[in-house]
């Protein structure tokens, strides 16, 4: 504590739980739940009366996004990735903010080509951009902020889960990372062997272009029997630890039961990685991960859009059912954010 | 438009111009009142049946704050430049967010001072923090966005000025002014010729340590017969003239009913500065300038903390009545802030 060492030798959850150690001294922060990214909930809460309010900050800046990425898409990134987190607690965006520290040799058409894809983004989103602050900086930072509402009875948290609920996604996991493999691989834009142009830029463009669950999650909020969510940010398992850790449980999921590009495990092979990482241990695919209630329906139609996966357990275990019956721990590491 | 020009050759301003036409394009982007810092009122406001919600965005980086600053003393500014929209608005805070990009080479025990700046700071003003990101980057950028409420009939708003209403603010100006000048000199740190260290420290620490007028402005914001307020962010000619366009009106000010520190002449002499352009337009004071009704009571205790300087025109004019009784338009311009 207190040290000289530099923070880059310091993981970003230790980071905030410094903060969170520090405001314990400071008695009207006294938050019931302080939401930091990397730990806790997507996004904080305002008690409203009959509603919530939830505000979401995230901050990217222009080393973390691939440089064949445009400044349209970066501007649709940072709008997405804070709707992505409103959508995980089931709220409708009200408004957003965004602060922007812009390089000063940044051009007017690449400025241009920015604002426009936050407007495009906010536009999709029926998110208005109700404000913001511009400032230069010598590396491009982007910070956005959305407010949400959620009625109370609909506020989708993490630690709502109980023995015999189940775990569900909203789709594949594993097109981040294969895009994402691609774009950032030595040799490219050599394509791996065996995947042609149309199947990669299908990867590429879940990187490039992402887009939040926002209107299906909101659907979800509404389902009475739908009682958390979260997006994938950390990957499959840091999630469901997360989920575990918040609602002190286990969580016991099927690998066979995973959806996932059949490409997958062709472009791991050639790219000399484990096609589980990229499926259980990579983020960004901005799916969500949600909470069903024991009672759940199974004849319910929401469930046609939805990919069981497993189930939540008594045993505070988090444990994976191969393919060959064989029950093996899950490790919780997830994508290291830079 | 669309040019290769760098922006670092466009002014804040105008960058922000071009949010505003290229938002006029998304239709459910039509905002009543988009708020972008330099433009309009100093936050941005949703509609919350008997409420508003008030929510404002400020980016800083290490570069805009004076070496002699500590990072406990940047954790307070950033929060204290967001509380100040809030106190312009009238709102009561209700939670703020920090996204921070820290700079790798940051010390743990830098860090560390950072978050308590932070957290006093939300102590202070009694406004949790609620959540946050953290990020790396080359560059150590701050952004807090604060999250306030208020009552529709207490929102202070620029657009409310009606010839023969008041103008007054809340505190002496330059004292920021004369802070930089010193801490920027290039021969910090002498001191000014006969001016001493206690005097000195004084204008510093209102640079180094500067407070919102949160209680105050709450107060007044209940006020039936005080419309609306802005903070000082731009120097007050700026602000005037902002006030000015909003409410389509002229405003007139007493050069000698301005309070400023009676050392200021002093030191602008012998800094070979004018006087004038410290008190004038010279921002970052953290004083509100208010707008109270033609009708107040000037028997009102509330103006015992008050200094009535001018008065609401119908010419569309800033003018300035210099103490020897001449008329002169005022310049609007501003402090540029980097």
């Amino acid at each position: 504590m207190n040290s000289d060492i530099p923070i880059s030798q310091i993981k970003e959850n230790q980071l905030i739980q410094k903060i969170i150690e520090t405001q314990r001294q400071y008695s009207t922060n006294d938050v019931p739940y302080p939401i930091f990214k990397g730990i806790g909930d997507d996004a904080a809460v305002i008690d409203l009366y009959d509603d919530y309010l939830i505000i979401t900050t995230d901050l990217l800046n222009k080393k973390h996004f691939p440089i064949q990425m445009s400044y349209k898409q970066m501007g649709w990134k940072v709008i997405t990735v804070n709707i992505s987190d409103l959508a995980a607690m089931g709220a409708k965006p009200q408004g957003m903010v965004v602060a922007m520290a812009l390089n000063p040799e940044l051009t007017e058409k690449e400025y241009q080509s920015l604002i426009t894809g936050i407007l495009e983004a906010c536009q999709y989103y029926d998110c208005p951009l109700i404000g913001g602050d511009t400032n230069v900086s010598d590396e491009l930072t982007l910070t956005a902020t959305a407010i949400g509402i959620v009625k109370k009875e609909d506020l989708l948290q993490l630690s709502t889960a109980k023995p015999n609920d189940k775990i569900a996604i909203t789709g594949p996991l594993g097109l981040t990372a294969i895009g994402l493999e691609y774009l950032l691989s030595v040799d490219y834009p050599k394509l791996p062997r065996n995947i042609n142009k149309k199947t990669i830029n299908f990867f590429v463009k879940n990187v490039l272009e992402p887009k939040a669950q926002l209107f299906k999650a909101q659907k979800y909020a509404k389902h009475p029997k739908i009682k958390g969510a979260t997006d994938i940010t950390d990957g499959l398992a840091r999630e469901l630890q997360i989920i575990s850790q918040k609602s002190n449980v286990g969580i016991k999921i099927y690998e066979n039961k995973i959806p996932y590009p059949k490409e997958l495990p062709k472009i791991a092979d050639y790219y000399n990685k484990n096609p589980e990482e990229y499926i259980l241990h990579y983020g960004e695919d901005f799916e969500l991960i949600l909470i069903l209630d024991k009672e759940f329906d199974m004849n319910d139609s929401v469930l046609n859009d939805l990919e069981i996966i497993g189930e939540v357990t008594d045993t505070n275990e988090l444990e994976i059912i191969k393919s060959n019956g064989k029950i093996e721990k899950l490790s919780p590491h997830g994508y290291q954010h830079s």
